[in-house]
Parts: structure tokens; sequence; C-alpha cells
């Protein structure tokens, strides 16, 4: 099994990290660190960088496409390298899946048309203007097109993804194998139950995600 | 502020960069992925490269640092280029911080001696070698020293470090911005809830892992 994780210059590094760590511990799957040029991309917040491995072109065929999110990917919603690989590679996939603002590059695509998908909470109602049907579930599964909301739920995207695509108990196994069981010291990541004040802070520094 | 995240070849991905995720976001804080040298190092999965940005030389007095785990970790236990700089930069830190198995360098070095912390629980008990009390908390504050369970655990560890660091308002306006509303798909992130073959299997495989 191919799959292929797309980096980006100022991608989220949560994104492709979380899945990448899940999918990475896959038995018999290799994957596949996938951008435009084998070089070293900084991620959104500047101070980390992330060696891309492979080109799109080597990686024609992959059965999992994994597509990060961050601020970079608004250069990459139409005319892009990137938008001409995907709907090229979509059309053998498996499954084709996206964390955070990455749904946008899926959505731009035409991929997401007519379907529920998710995306971070601060873009999750831009969908709609490509056609899909924003959800407000953490993982939302249509067809073979999975998406997740934002940033750390690429994690929870991974597991259900292994799941289906490789059976329960492997996924049940790289759970306990990270430790999985995660308990956030607080309750508010998301917006339903935070302080307004922490939404329009957020609200206010969109452009950082999307 | 800085904060050093420590890098070697053979870490595991998500120890780094779920701490990083949150801690790149704290305003006034510059994070430096640190390592013996500025290069690029693989992870233990293999499949993914992270960027060395600056040698231990170029960060001697940071104010946090984070080791990550992963079986990389084994031979930096003594004597190493890590181990002199930890003990050196753990003479100004406020926070000495790990993530997974980690806390074995943090042990190693003498630092946990006496104190409560935790590792993966496939290593939590070697921290008694070193004369630490091993606790299964997923996160462990013992004085300035925090440590975190396995892999995912480094993300709660690094909340609960902005939290005590920088005020409680901007660690929930980081976890809201990370959406971090972890919903895992099942309940085997933890051996006291998993069936037996699960735990028996990783159990073999270990060294994957310590």
């Amino acid at each position: 099994m191919q799959i292929a994780i797309v980096l980006f210059e100022h991608c989220t590094a949560l994104d492709a990290v979380g899945p990448y760590e899940v999918l990475s511990r896959v038995p018999d799957a290799t994957v596949h660190m996938t951008g435009a040029g084998r070089t070293v991309v900084r991620t959104d917040t500047g101070r980390l960088g992330l060696q891309v491995d492979t080109t799109y072109a080597e990686i024609p065929e992959p059965d999992i496409v994994v597509v990060p999110g961050g601020f970079g990917q608004r250069v990459h919603r139409e005319g892009s390298e990137l938008h001409e690989w995907l709907l090229e590679a979509d059309r053998r996939t498996t499954w084709t899946t996206s964390v955070c603002t990455g749904s946008l590059v899926l959505a731009s695509a035409g991929l997401l048309a007519g379907r529920r998908a998710t995306s971070h909470w601060l873009a999750r109602a831009d969908l709609a203007e490509y056609g899909a049907l924003p959800s407000d579930e953490r993982v939302v599964v249509d067809g073979k097109y999975v998406t997740a909301a934002g940033v750390s739920a690429g994690m929870d995207m991974a597991l259900t993804l292994v799941a289906r695509a490789c059976g329960v108990e492997l996924a049940q196994t790289i759970q306990l194998g990270i430790e999985y069981d995660p308990q956030p010291p607080y309750e508010t990541g998301s917006p339903d139950r935070v302080p307004g004040w922490a939404v329009e802070l957020l609200t206010s520094a969109r452009s950082l995600f999307v």
C-alpha cells in the first residue's frame, strides 16, 4: 500500500505528522512525504522544517492521499501542481483524505462536490463555496473521501482510516502503541464550549489557519 | 522565552511535533529545533525527515527544554553530547521536560532522581533503574520537571506547560486554535483497557519504542 502525505510551504506540522505517526506504523504500507520538490518546507509557524522526500511525479498512483492544511494551502486551491496531481491521483486512490483546511484544497478541486466534509472550525463554512456540505463532526467519511476537523483531528482521522482500510484490530494496536489516551487539560478544544473572548481572538487571527 | 525541542536520529516524530504545534504558538517565545548538527534526522519509523536548525552549542541557555523519545534515545543515555548539553542547560531552565521515552534520557542524566515521572507504558518501570519514581499519570509535574506518557501525550504535556508558564487563558486559546477536542475511535489508548493480545503484541515489539 502506497500512502502519500503531502507537504507544502506553510502547511501545519501536526496536520501532516499526526497522520504520519499512525500511518507509518501500518505493516506493508509505505509512506511517502510528497511535494513539489525534494526540499525542506517550513511549517506555518515557521520554526520547523519537514523534508519532502518524493515529488508528485514520483508518486503517480498512491492508494491513500493525505492533504494537510495551514495557511499555505491558499496558493494551492487552483491551477497549482498539487491540484493537477491530486485530480489525477484521485482517479485511482482507495482513500482521498485531508486534515484541517486541507479539505479546501480537495473541495476547490471539485472532489467534494455534493459530499459531506469538515475542516478547521474557522473554515468549515467555506466548504459550501465549493459545493461541499459542511459537517461539524470531527471526522467525516463520505464514500472514499475522509476529512478531519482542525489540526489535532488528523490522528482521529488516521485511526478511523486504518480501521476501514486494514481492520479494527490494527487501528486499536496502533492507538495503544502511540498511547493515544488523550487527556486535554481543558474543555476548550471546540468553539461550542469556550468563552466568547477565545473565539473572538482566534477569529481575528483567522489568516493564521485559513 | 527560548524553547529548545531536541531532535535526534530515530526520535519519534509526534513526540517532538505534538509539543511543537502547541509551543510554537506562544507569543514572544522562539522555538529552536536543536540537535547535534544542522542536518535532517530521520524519525523512528523511517519515512519522515525533520530539520535540525540549531546545534546544542548555539542554544546554551534555553528556558524550556523538550526531549522526545523513540528508540533513538538509547544511544543518548550516557556520555553523549545530548547528555552533556542537557546537564549544563538544566542548571538554568525554568522547565525541563520530556515526552515518551525521552524521560529515560533525563533520568539517566540523574535529573529525575527521587522525582515522580512517567514514560511510554512499555518503559515506565525502567525509570526506577535511575532512581525516579514511576507514575502512571499521563502528565507528571514534579518541580520544574514535566514528563509525559507515550507519543501522543506530548500535546497534553505542552498545554499543561503553557498554562503553568504563560497562564491558563493562553493554553485554552491554543487548545482551541489546534481544535484539540480529541475523539479517539477506540478506548485502546492505555494498556489497562485493551485486549491482552494487543498488549502482548506490542510488548514483543518493545524495541520499536524503548
